[in-house]
C-alpha cells in the first residue's frame, strides 16, 4: 500500500430542489481519487462551509487518507470545544468523503467495509401531509399503493395549522410577526387524524407522528398516552433535547415505540437517553454527529440497549447523506427503518448514482465507496439562497418563541 | 451615578374591597423617589406589617438602594431563622420596592431589567364558581365571550359545597363549630363538574381546577386519575405542601397537569418538586416567597426543567403584587398563565396604574419601576379588619381539622 | 420609551495579543448607540465571524433591542441545531452587546441590572508556570507580593512537560508529527509540584490546578485523591466533557474542590452534573455557553445547589469578554473566584476601559453597559492569525490523540 | 464484484509450544482464497474443534463471504442457547477468519478495515515471575532493558506460591490432591512484592498485577486498597466472573485500576460493568466473546464510558488471536495496552507473519487480511494433548475448590 494522502479539502454547496446542501469534496495525491461527504446543515450552510475551507483544509492536507479514525479524533480535538453544529458537519464531511475514498481504493462499496450487508435493502417511511384528514389519507393510500409499509401522517404541516383558522384569536394585541401555531389545538388534532387513519386503513398499516418539539413536555407525554390505542409505529421528537429526561414519564405509562434524536449533537444528548432505555429508535442527523465514524459505534452503542436507527432522512439530508445512511442502514442488524423524502429530478441529475426506492425499500448500488458522486458544474446551476429560515421561529398563540 | 440610599421604610395596610392588603414603602434619599411592594399576608398582616417597622426599616436605613440582590441576602439572614411566611412578605415589600425604585431611577419599566418583552401581555385564567353545574357554566361562558381563554371551574367554592345538605347528616353529635366540608361528597362532585363542562364545551376550552387541599393523598391521585380524560388544563394545589411527595404517584399514573406552590416559602419545598419534574407550574405567591429577586431566580430555574409559572394571583394579592407577577410574566421565556381575580373599583383608585385584562390577556402599563402607585389618604379610608379567617379552619365531617 | 432597533451587526477580529479574539459589534437606530460583545472562539474564529456577518445579522436587523431574553431565545431556535461552539458563540456576541446596549439607553452599569453590586471586586487567580519547581514557586512568591491570593501552578506547561526529556523514549517506531505529553509522568509531577508548594508557602495559600482533560479518568480520581492532603483550592478540568460521570468516583473518594466547564456549550453537559453537586464551581466560558443571559441563569442555577462559579478569563477571553465575566461577578451572590491572565498593552489599548487588578482583586468601572469600548482602527494593526493551534493536537506516547 | 461463498470450514489444532490451540480454516469458493481465525480454548480444545465441525461448517457452507456481520447474527442464534465458551470460540474463528478473507479479497490489512491505524503499534505488557523478589526484579530489570514499559509481577506464580513451604502445614488430615494454595499468604506476599519492587524501580515503571481470581471478594478488596500506595497500573481479575458486583466496594473505597474480563463470555457479564464504569479496561479473550466482529463494538462501547481494551493475550491466546488483538489495537482510539507472552521459535514457524515486538511496542505487519498464516503441515507435527488442565482445579488450604 503506497500512501496516499489528503491533496485538498473544499465545499460544494448546491440546492437542487431550493434546499440548501453541503458536500465535501477531499480530493487526494492519488491523480482522479476523490471522494465526497455530507456535511449538510442547511439552516447554517455558509458556517459549515466557512469551517471546511478555513479549518478542516489546512489541518489535514498532507494526512494519509487512510487513517479515519485517527483524522476524525483529530478533528473533534483540534477546535477545543467540541460535539456542536457547524463543527461536526465539517468533520462528518471529511469523515463520510474519506469512508468513499477508503471503499474506492479498495474497490469495494462502504457496507462491504462496515461488516457486509444483512439485508438487501432499507425499508423506508414516507412522509404524508394534507390541508384536511380526506387529503392526508388520500396521500396514505397513494403510499401504500407504492409498496410503502410505515408512513409518518402530519395534519397540516409539522405545526398542526389544523386550527390554524382559529390562531388569530388567541393572539394578544400588538403581537411581533412571526410563524406562530397552537399547542393545544394541534394536540387535539393529532388525536383525531390516529383515529380517523385507523378507521380508514385498520391497525396493520405502520403509521407515526413527528411532533417536532411542538408541546409542552406534559402536553408531549400526554399526547403519547392518548395515541397508545392507535398503536403508533413511533411518535417521533415529542420533546425538545433540553427537556429528554421527561420520557422517563412516557415510559411509566405508555408503550408508545419512541423516537428522538434529529436535533441531538453531543454525546451527552443521547447516550443516557439509550442507556436508559428511553427511546426505541435513535434518529440523530449523521453529519450533524460528525459522520459515518460516529454512527456506526452509535449503532453499535444502540444494539446494546435494544434500541433501533431510524437516522434523520428529509429533503435536508442530501443524496450523499442519504447514500452513507443507507450504508449504515444495510450494515447493521439494529436497524430500524429509514426517514426518506423522496429525491426530485434535479437531485438525481447534480448526484449521480442516488440510491433507488423501489417497493418501499430504499436499494443502495454497488459501486465503489458511497457509490454516489456529485456533477459539480450542475452543482453550480442550484446556488443556495441566503433567505433564513422562517419556520425555526415558531411562536405560541400568546408570542412565546417556542423552545418548550 | 450618584449614590442614593434607603431613608425610610414603613408598611400601608389597607383593605380597598375588604381583604387586608401589606404595601410596603420605601423612601430614598433622593426628594420624591420612593418605592412600593407588596408583602400581603393577609391572614397574619399585623405580623408582617410589624416586622417591617420593626426590623426591616433599622436593618435597612442608609442602605445602597441599588445593590438590590445585597439587600435581600443580608434580610434572609439577618433574623438568622428563615424562609418562612412572614418574614419573607416583608423582605418582599422591600424587594419590589427596590426593584420598582431602580426602574424610576433608570426611567425604564421593570420588565426591561429582566431582559425586555418576551410577549405583549401575560394570558391569564379566571375563576368561574357557582351553587348548580348550570351557574358555574354560565359564568364560564361569560368569560368565554369575554374572550378568556382558560377558566377554573368549581363547584361550591373552593370546599365543594356540592353535597352540603348531605354533609350535615355525617357529623357527630357535639360537634364544635366550624368550615365544615365533605371530602368524598367533594371529589366526586368535581369529576361531575368537569363531565358538564366538557359535554357543554368541548374539549378546547381551558379548564382548570383549584382542591384547595382538602382531600387525602390518595384520594387526590384518584381526584387526578378521574379528572385525565377530561383534560384539565391543570390540576392546583391537589396535595397540601407536607404531602408533596405523593406527586411521584400522580406522575406515575396520570399526564393531568400539575400546579403546585401557594403555599410555599421555603426553597426546600419546591425546589426538588421542579427538578424532578413533578409539577408543570410553580404557582408561589410571591410576597410569600420574597419578592421579585428570588421569583426571578426561581422562574429561571423551573425553565431547566420544563416547568412553567403561574403565579398565585387571587384577590389576596395587592394590586402592586399583581403588577410584579406581571413584569415577570412578560419577561421570563417559561411564563404558563396568570392566576387573575379581577380589580374591583376601590383598588383602582387606591392603586393608580393597575395592570389592564383586555380579551384574555393581563397588559402592564409602560411606566418606569413597577408602574403602580399608592394613594395613601385613600387608603387610610379602607383598613383591614383584625377578624380571624374562618375558612382556613376547614373540618371534615367527623370534625378533624383538615390538614390532609 | 420609543423603539430602539438593530441596524446593523459585524464582527471585528482583532489579536493585540496575537490570540485572535471576534468581538460583535452591534449599532442601533439611534445615532451614536451601539453595543459590543465577547464571541471570541479562538481556535474557530473564522467560523464565528461569518455566522455572525451571514447570520446573526439578517436574523435581527430591525428587532427591538431592548428585548434580550426574546432575541436569545429567537437566535437558539433559528438554526434548529443548536447548543454548540460556533453558534453559541455568535449568540453571546449579539446578546452582550444587547445588555451593553442597555445599559448605555439606562445610563448604568450592567452589573446594576443584574440586581446591584454585591462585592466591590472580583478576586482573581493568577496562572503560575515555570520548567522548575523553584520557577514556578518564584513566580508565585511575586503574585503573592502582589496581593494577589489564590494561584494556579502548572509545572512546564498545562501538559505537564516536566517529563518531556524522558518522552522521546516512549514512542514506538514512526509515530506521527504532533504535541506528544506523557500521562504518567504529569501525574507524578503535579503531587510533587503540590508538595514543593505547601512546603515552601505553607498551608494557607490557595493553589489550584488544571489538569486540560489530560488523564485517563482513573488516574484523575487517582490524582485528585493524592493531592488531597495538600488542600488544593480546587482541581480545574480534571475531566473530559464526555466523561464527567466520573467525577461521582471522585466525589465518593475525596474533598478536593472540583473546578469543571470551560469546554462546556451544552446545558445536557452541566445541569446534572450541578444539580447532583459533582463539581464546586461552574467555569464556562461565557460566550461558549451563548452569553450574559444564559450566563446569569446558570449561576442562579448553581446557587441552588451550593455551586459557586469560577468563569474561565484566560488569553483567549477577551477584554470585552472579562468585562462580561466581571458585571456577573460582582453582582451574583455565589461567585467564587475569577480566572484572570492579565491584560497586555496592546490590549488596553484596543480596548480603553479594561477592568483593572488591584491587590488581587479586579475592579469594574462605573462606565454605562459593559463600560468597555473597542478602537476599531488599531484593532486593525493586529490581524489574527489563520494559523491552527497545534496543543489542541495533543498525544500521548504511544501516538494516540488525547480524549482520556 | 462477483460472488464468493464459503465452501469449506475447519478447525486445526496445534500445540507448537505444549499448549492446544485452535485455528479455525475457512476456504472459499475462489481458488487459493482462504481465511484463518482463532478459536483457542485450550483447557476444551475438541469441544471446539467437533463444533467446528459439526455445526460451523454444514451450518455456514455456501454462504456469501462478504456478509460478516450477518453471520455472526446467524451463527449467535442458530444453538438457541448462547453466549458460552465453546460455541463463542466456534464462532470466533470463522469470524476472524471472514476478516481475513475480506482483507485479502481487498488487499489491505484488516486494520484499514476498521477505520486505519490511530498508531503505529501497541504497547504490551510482559509477564514477570519469580521463586524470590529478587528474581522476579531482576525479570522486571531485563524487561525494563529492552524497552518494554509495563511489567505484570507474580511472586510465585499465578498462585502466589511465595509460602508455599508453610502450606502444607494448614490442610486437614486425608486432604485429596490438587493444585493447592493459600490466599491469605499469598494476599500478603503481593502486597510485599509491590513494595519491593518500587523501593527498587521508583514509581515511573507501570507494574501490573494478576490476582487470578484466588481471593475471596472483600480479601480482593482488601488487597486492591493495600497496593494503592504503590500505584499499580492495573489490578488484573481480582473477582471471579459472578462476583463482579464486589467492583463497587473496590471503586467506592480505592483508585486502583481495575483490569477484568479474560473469563467472560457473555454481554450480561461485562455490559453493565462497563457502564457503570467499575473497571478501567476490558480484557476479554476474543475468541472466547466471538471474534473481530464483537470485539470491535465492545472496544467502542467502552470508549462511551472511559474504559480502555487490554485484551488478552497470554500463552494460551494462537498467534492469529495474537494477529487479531493487534489489528484491533492499533485502530482503537481507547486501546489501553496489549497483554503478550512472546512467541516460541516453534510457533514462529507454524505461523509465519506473526506480529514482531521491538522496545516494548507489538508491530502489526502490512500484509492483506490479518496478516498471518499457518503451515499446516508444520502444525501437524505438534499435536494437542489430551490431558487436562490441574492448575484450574485449585483448592485452598482445607480442601475447598476455589470459587471465590
Amino acid at each position: 500500500m503506497s500512501l496516499v494522502t489528503i491533496r485538498n479539502i473544499y465545499p460544494i454547496c448546491t440546492a437542487p430542489e431550493g434546499i440548501p446542501l453541503v458536500i465535501v469534496k477531499v480530493e487526494t495525491s492519488e491523480p482522479g481519487l476523490y471522494g465526497i461527504g455530507c456535511a449538510t446543515f442547511t439552516q447554517r450552510w455558509q458556517s459549515v462551509a466557512h469551517t471546511v475551507t478555513d479549518y478542516m483544509k489546512p489541518l489535514l492536507v498532507g494526512k494519509d487518507v487512510s487513517r479515519i479514525e485517527d483524522i476524525w479524533q483529530m478533528s473533534m480535538v483540534s477546535a477545543y470545544w467540541r460535539n456542536g453544529p457547524v463543527l461536526n458537519n465539517a468533520i462528518s464531511g471529511v469523515d463520510e468523503a474519506l469512508w468513499d475514498i477508503k471503499g474506492k481504493m479498495l474497490n469495494t462499496p462502504v457496507y462491504n467495509l462496515l461488516g457486509g450487508k444483512v439485508r438487501e435493502a432499507a425499508r423506508v417511511y414516507r412522509h404524508a401531509d394534507g390541508k384536511t384528514l380526506e387529503d392526508v389519507g388520500d396521500r396514505v393510500q397513494q403510499f401504500l399503493e407504492e409498496g410503502v409499509q410505515v408512513v409518518r401522517v402530519q395534519h397540516g404541516g409539522y405545526g398542526g395549522n389544523a386550527y390554524a383558522d382559529y390562531l388569530d384569536s388567541l393572539k394578544p394585541e400588538g403581537a411581533v410577526e412571526g410563524a406562530y401555531y397552537d399547542p393545544l389545538g394541534y394536540e387535539l388534532s393529532v388525536t383525531e387524524l390516529f383515529e380517523y387513519m385507523r378507521n380508514r386503513f385498520g391497525m396493520k398499516v405502520g403509521l407515526c407522528h413527528d411532533v417536532h418539539e411542538h408541546l409542552d413536555p406534559i402536553h408531549a407525554v400526554r399526547l403519547a398516552k392518548a395515541l397508545e390505542p392507535y398503536r403508533p409505529y413511533f411518535l417521533e421528537d415529542a420533546l425538545p433535547p433540553e427537556q429528554v429526561d421527561w420520557f422517563q414519564m412516557v415510559r411509566s405509562q405508555t408503550t408508545v415505540p419512541i423516537a428522538m434524536g434529529e436535533l441531538f449533537n453531543n454525546p451527552s444528548e443521547y447516550n443516557k437517553l439509550i442507556s436508559n432505555r428511553l427511546i426505541d429508535f435513535i434518529r440523530c442527523h449523521i453529519s450533524q454527529i460528525g459522520g459515518i465514524t460516529p454512527a456506526k459505534k452509535l449503532s453499535d452503542f444502540c444494539e446494546v440497549f435494544g434500541v433501533k436507527t431510524a437516522w434523520h432522512g428529509p429533503g435536508d439530508t442530501s443524496p450523499v447523506g442519504h447514500a452513507a445512511n443507507l450504508h449504515l442502514d444495510v450494515s447493521s442488524s439494529n436497524f430500524g427503518i429509514q426517514e426518506f423524502a423522496g429525491f426530485g429530478q434535479h437531485s438525481l441529475e447534480v448526484f449521480p448514482g442516488c440510491p433507488e426506492l423501489r417497493k418501499g425499500y430504499l436499494y443502495p448500488n454497488d459501486k465503489p465507496g458511497l457509490g454516489i458522486d456529485i456533477d459539480e458544474d450542475l452543482a453550480k446551476k442550484f446556488p443556495c439562497s441566503t433567505a433564513l429560515p422562517k419556520w425555526t421561529n415558531c411562536r405560541r398563540p400568546d408570542g412565546t418563541i417556542n423552545r418548550p
